[in-house]
């Protein structure tokens, strides 16, 4: 062990070092790929009749993760969730990626072998080769951002824009359990530094809580099979939370939404209320599961590439985001996600 | 003015008014656009035939950038320009660009606007078109990472690794230019703060100088030009310096390289001694100028996509790294340029 850790320090004293290094982990011949890392620039095949899909997602220090919090290896996984998670709303294939690194001085060595061990290894998963990017060091916290490119049949992709009045709204998954998972990763810090006892251990639904915000699980195979099965009139990655997401389908379709508190698959565990849950599956983002529309008269199976779908209500021609409550009250859902833009000097 | 100022205020309360901005600033109908800005991903049509090139560049405030000395709509065009001078050296076509924005919580709005401004004006000169990205604010210095996608006749694209002993080695335009110009917006700041006099005015080699440094020009025609004419062996652009990047096209090639002192095109100014402006032709980087090989029995114009070329070297089989003094004699000639692991903890 000591062993490696001298030979990271060692490959991370020069870009030069760092470059090889890189082009060590990453597999040589990925199909497609005609020249990679460490050139000017990354060149890729496409295969014939099939766009390309350009995502870049960013995931910085202290505002999407925390190194108290999130170990380096489910950076790197988190890191490329957020642009797959957007391939997949997509319906598309992913095939390759960027990495931008611009590394806080502070950063030890192991922490970038494991960041990238996390990322490299959700990459060869979905079947994506890592083929460039680029790297720096700041006086300032860690911001990644990481560009995955994808093919779609040209035609077929799916998009934010097609929902229509009387189309059913469904989600994939639970919703909320990434929110929950923040929550027990906090107090599971405090907990562990007064009373050593770490919450969640043994309750199987707060252990898929952490695992969904630690380690979630791109919905790239339920993108496709609405994608090319053409089941949905219009999807979007659950990243912001349900209320800010549906809000942006809403807009991009010009069309409102009424969705049923009694349909939503919210995290089921005795120890939160069910008030607290409900909140985090209506505003508590980094879910990554799909929102979608399906026009009447499409049959939704149960679940589709291993997730269970959910029906959560209907799409409207009025353009209000409402929500009937369980005592049957209605009332306006505003959007409740994170707003990059809402604090702005 | 005032009135501009209040609309651009209001357009950044929210990311949707943002992206509803930045959708306004981009032209809607480009060649090849399937899916643009504001949905989940961007969807591009490839020409047949043809393979996609992509390169993802950072821009970090303090470190590429400094708002004391560039003003944001040079930001914009610098940001853009770093990933453009890699698909030059590659040969390819540049099509599509995606902006990721971590910024400052300090920005003011209209810094944002000029420096959207500044990239699209580059962009639209280059047939670029902005399809997508993310934005996000942080408590920390602004990070800009650029992504462009490119397109090459398959089996055309130049590469750093095909130098050959024998081959002479070209530079386009003038090295040092832009970290003279870096030198003279320093020294501007400091007397116009002490002397109100500004360095440089009047002299035209210092007036390029601040060109090269606030607006570089990517010298993708020169590529395309180097790449279906398949004149050049082996190609980088000149991003860190001379120095180093010569290094980096040398070790990719397996080759090495002398290059005569008197050959090099070093800017032409009293202002500076020799040495000085030798170091900053050496070692100075972010001239974005193209570096590249050509097998013996190839003619090479004086200039060609009206950039001045010089032949200043050869490709040798020793794998050093030689610089031929003024005096006749010789010496190693390392990489001098910024190296982003050097100072690792």
């Amino acid at each position: 062990m000591a062993l490696r850790v001298r030979l990271v320090l060692d490959v991370f004293r020069s870009e030069t070092e760092f470059v090889r290094w890189l082009r060590k982990q990453v597999p040589g011949k990925a199909r497609g790929l005609r020249l990679g890392i460490g050139d000017d620039a990354a060149v890729v095949e496409v295969e014939p009749h099939r766009g390309v899909v350009l995502k870049s997602d960013m995931c910085i220090e202290n505002v999407h993760f925390n190194r108290g919090h999130h170990p380096p290896f489910s950076v790197g996984h988190r890191s490329l969730t957020r642009p797959l998670s957007d391939l997949a709303a997509i319906g598309a294939v992913p095939r390759f990626a960027l990495v931008s690194l611009a590394l806080s001085r502070s950063t030890p060595p192991v922490w970038i072998e494991e960041f990238y061990a996390g990322l490299l290894a959700l990459a060869m998963r979905f079947g994506v080769t890592l083929v460039g990017g680029d790297v720096a060091r700041m006086h300032a916290p860690t911001v990644i951002d990481v560009i995955v490119t994808g093919e779609v049949e040209l035609g077929t992709e799916l998009r934010r824009s097609g929902a229509k009045p009387g189309d059913r709204i469904f989600v994939s998954g639970e919703l909320g359990l990434a929110a929950l998972g923040l929550r027990l990763l906090r107090l599971q810090r405090h907990v562990n530094t007064r009373h050593r006892r770490t919450p969640g251990r043994g309750d199987p639904s707060l252990v898929s809580a952490l695992r969904a915000q630690l380690y979630p699980e791109p919905r790239c195979k339920l993108g496709r099979l609405l994608s090319t099965g053409n089941l949905a009139s219009a999807t979007i990655d659950l990243s912001d939370g349900l209320s800010t997401d549906l809000h942006h389908l809403c807009e991009a379709s010009g069309v409102g939404a009424r969705v049923s508190e009694e349909l939503l698959p919210v995290p089921l565990t005795s120890e939160y209320p069910r008030r607290t849950r409900l909140s985090l599956a209506l505003h508590g983002g980094e879910d990554y599961q799909l929102l979608f529309t399906v026009p009447s008269g499409k049959e939704i199976p149960a679940s589709l590439g291993d997730v269970p779908l959910r029906c959560i209500g209907e799409i409207r021609r009025s353009k209000q985001i409402l929500l009937i409550r369980n005592d049957g009250r209605q009332s306006a859902l505003p959007p409740g996600g994170y707003d990059h833009f809402r604090h702005l000097a």
